[in-house]
């Protein structure tokens, strides 16, 4: 095909391990002819959520085919510690080992950037305000990380790193798994609309509060810009677009369901015209929202064996059972098999990777007052 | 029903940790009227192999409605340590979180003893010599237990409490699960014909080679005895049987997998004549076997991220795909896809539990050379 | 002798593991005559940090000698998962190993409390206020202790019994270590007075800002009442002290250094006029305070192999070398062994517990901008 | 200087992991000019054990300025697994974390090998018996590391690359640390003599038993050799020593003890002449040797929190105390403080790294039996 899109490689350096070596980043990039959003996709910040590498490996597939408007970077492997952080057979790279930060609260956001912003760009026009606004969280971004290397933590300075390319974006994907898990899509409440672009069925709205994640760090300080702007009288659209993309279980690579995912986020960035005459459109199918204060944990109420039996994606009733917790050590004296159960309808979202469980282990996590899209 | 076999409960305590609480395992015991051999089963000696419990709590429901021949035994939970021990969402129960030393290696075995005890016990009858031996293979575990409290490791003695219970069986049964794994059996040579009468289609046939194991260290002495009885011309039949019973994979509870991995142990056990008129049959199907030194671990060739292809307990052609390893770091250089195959035929029987990889992890366990049984 | 003041044991019950097991943790009172403060001292709620319970074992001893004026409760091994964690030869328990929450951040603290209490006490004297509030923070954890069990997490239901506890006191210690550390004092703002009672030299000085931690949990709801009640122009002193103590290096067990800590602690009692006649003084001791917005974190600023020479309770200057870093892989291109400095005078109050370090692992903590009691 | 020695730097490459980043190890080389024995030393097999890496670099800045007979290579950080392997704050680079397997167990040892060779050869001259049997040795190790990929285990792979550089060198040192530990090293039974050229004060003989570990795998199939050709009544010293160089404690760096250390290994290889004119020379120090089935493991006789008395490398009397256990969960049941002793003389080589301790982790390791070298 003579259409195709060149990619480019650069490998960047995160950090280093006790024995000196770099810990590298691969990054991949697109070029747009700049009349369309960029986007910026990473996958793996956690360890044992490696489908995203393959999701990559499919839109890399899929992208070199394609006319881009806008800008495209890709970055597998985000995390090199928690990639290749095994403790047994599993990945332990949900937090640090050494700290037990989790590697997805460590990027950063000036809560008070917004509002000075606001006051300083008053009379700048829309895209004057967007793009010095821009600049100024590279700038910051930037800051920390030429700032006195002794005041880096390990996990801060590959979120800033990453955060830093993210900044460059209009658009942001950042793809997760769940333990086991159905898909579902972490998105902005203002970003409603785009939410059914993608083949997801479950989308969890979240509010503009800022806990640590990318997909947070990259929309918050728009989404306050908005605000304190309409505070002035002023209307002015959140500029980015970040999502968490939850793909499935972690621990799994599936190619075919990683074409599909790829799918699914060619079909909002086809949306978003992000290409040139590209023929990607969502799939028809029932999409379910749940605001995130309705995202219910349900840990486990005594320590046992767990058979999970709410199906993920399953809509539940109240008062159904949603798993069983054999406890052998009992057996003769009370109930050996417990049968668990909801007080409200639900749909069952993800559940814990193992069946062996303490109590007070989170177990489920339901979608509550459901409401569809 | 009036009929039903009385169930006994005992808590053994095998060790304490640190904050000096015990570390206690339920025994559970059934009596049988004398007439048939006893029995021991045992699970979750390695802490994320947890479906056992459930087996032994679907053999609990089944056998207290049975009229028993022999004594039977039944302990889930064996290991307190391993079961307990999380790092992350799995559970990290293979070895001591300490040494590295597999739990399941650490039973006692005196090869010495066969020999010495075919020579002293030369005129005795069949009955005698079996009850003698019997009582000296408990009095072997006890001296140990019994001896310098400083000359135990932790494993160890979790070990021994087992053994004791084992040594008193005629039938032993040590409930595993691979990673994720097809259902196989670990069987001794000279019990080739009781393989049949489990429910199970995989049968690895393995010598008299002590390698630490709780179904070794169970049925190698009594091996080793008859051989050494063989040697003065006598012939002996082994007494004892004792068998690795791979249930499937690991961090899963399935309670109706339970139930019928229960029939399928109760059927091999009505065949032994554990019960006074009991149904169990096992199930016409085809058994594979392949002999221990046929049995081929296929170390990851390189690092990657794995999709698993040759599905567990599938016939596999020398020259197939059994895996694609995705490499994102070399998309452009080269190719990010590779695909790995066995230069051999083979039954795929169970594979690694994530999809991350170093190169030389164990990837893929095959039988090779397989025979029908 | 004939004055010894009984101690009872109680062991609570706090959660239960994956095998049904119970966590329990035992609970040491001793009661006084009612005529003064109440005292809670706790230990080991992160696992590594084992050297409270032998202080613990030490104020035992001199307790039961003593005649008492107010309660006391002392309750080591306070965190059953955490104290029983190992990852080879260390102890894992800082952090659930699950989650990767730290122990020590999962109290609970409702921060409306005061304010409402406030208003709704308006015209209640000294006594009555004190006490209503207290049984209502008592309540406030007992509610969510007897809802429902799904709600809380492992780590949650061992804090809140905990608290529970706490929360009866006037006197909170809760006592912990540092990795490699000199011995150190959080102490809160009010309380300032009080640390020099306390044989211990570094003091760290704390606002009310609820972190989490057993101290803050502990004053933070009277502080916050203290300035809820200012502000109606009343003047209410905070009727609780809580402390956390660092008591040097964890993985340590050293019983005369116990003595000497058991004997700071008992000063601090006796002024309190927690005894009746007791001889127990502060030491005459030069001791230096900061404020912890002046506690310097100091990272890894590069990968290696450390050197620590920066003495633990020393006063380092400005530019003077804090630590070598060797770098072997680097021995011919470029300086191998490093030397890292501070740009400000400080007093070094701990360090890593490992010569291994990634960039930006936490090498040192200082005090800066140091002042003396 | 103009007499210095060139030193040079390779980085060889021994696997790869999950992210696909390969695995390399730092390799310096040092020239001599021909006329005396090569060497080769490593450090860091075990994670935690770093003290070696900084040996080597004092031993580098002395070798820089001597003149050489033997080629030296050195390689530092020898396993880049276990090197970066952290949980909490420790490093858990004793073994595989994924399979538990310790890393110096690892290594390729072909014991039918030497007979084989001593047949073969009976007729060669010495100089051509010890070089074909050199290169024979490195062969099979290059047989295994060009064999089929998918045979190798992570660990074996590491392993095969260390010994295929330490089978081309006549002296063979592989530098460890204990847990907490004073010096020892581990001499093969027939370099007796060496072993007081070593400032160290501890020696432990071992025998001709191939247990996996580097020191065995280098000398044990010269050893065999000799033994083999013995047979046939031809005298042939073994050609290669190894050692086992235990350093201190792990996770610790301490640039002058490195120093010292060094001049312990220079003053041996001074006397193994592989320097021109060099001044090394061995401490006057008494030095106690122990056979290795006098070295004895004593294992807690109960879990509980240790004070450890017996100071390392002091000589205790049988009954003596060598450590307090402390059990608080028994404060008012039993005796709290519970003391532990030896019942023969011994000298304590090293203890556990944590206070925190089951019943049968192992507690001390003693010589015992010692005699005077």
């Amino acid at each position: 095909m003579n259409t195709t899109t060149v990619i480019s490689q650069e490998n960047i350096v995160v950090g280093e391990v006790a024995n000196g070596l770099p810990l590298t980043i691969p990054v991949y990039r697109l070029k747009g002819d700049g009349t369309g959003p960029s986007v910026y996709v990473q996958a793996n910040m956690h360890g044992a959520e490696v489908q995203g590498n393959a999701v990559i490996y499919q839109l890399l597939e899929q992208l070199k085919q394609l006319k881009l408007k806008g800008d495209i970077t890709l970055v597998p492997y985000a995390n090199p510690i928690g990639c290749n952080q095994k403790s047994g057979e599993f990945t332990l790279g949900r937090f640090d080992p050494i700290t037990g930060t989790n590697w997805n609260r460590m990027y950063h956001c000036n809560s008070k950037l917004a509002s000075q912003f606001a006051e300083q760009y008053r009379d700048a026009d829309e895209q004057a305000l967007k793009s010095a606004f821009k600049t100024t969280l590279i700038e910051e971004v930037d800051q920390q990380l030429n700032g006195p290397a002794y005041r880096l933590t390990t996990g801060k300075r590959i979120a800033l790193n990453l955060q830093k390319l993210a900044h460059q974006a209009d658009i942001v994907l950042d793809l997760h798994t769940g333990p086991i898990s159905s898909q579902h899509l972490y998105c902005p409440d203002y970003a409603k609309t785009s939410a059914s672009y993608f083949n997801i069925p479950h989308v969890l709205f979240i509010p503009n509060d800022f806990d640590g994640a990318m997909d947070e760090a990259s929309f918050c300080p728009w989404w306050q810009l908005t605000e304190a702007l309409a505070q002035q009288g002023r209307e002015f659209k959140v500029q980015v677009e970040a999502f968490t993309v939850e793909l499935g279980s972690q621990e799994k690579i599936d190619l075919s369901a990683a074409l599909d995912d790829a799918h699914s986020i060619l079909s909002y960035l086809n949306h978003k015209q992000v290409f040139i005459e590209a023929a990607y459109q969502p799939k028809i199918m029932k999409r379910y929202g749940c605001n995130l204060n309705n995202y219910l944990a349900y840990y486990a109420p005594m320590g046992g064996m767990v058979e999970y039996i709410a199906p993920l994606g399953g809509h539940i009733k109240a008062g159904e059972p949603i798993a069983k917790v054999l406890r052998m050590e009992r057996y003769l004296s009370e109930q050996p098999l417990q049968t668990l159960s909801l007080e409200c309808d639900a749909i069952a979202i993800l559940h814990f990777a193992s069946a062996s469980v303490n109590q007070g282990t989170e177990l489920y996590k339901f979608f509550t007052n459901v409401f569809e899209l």
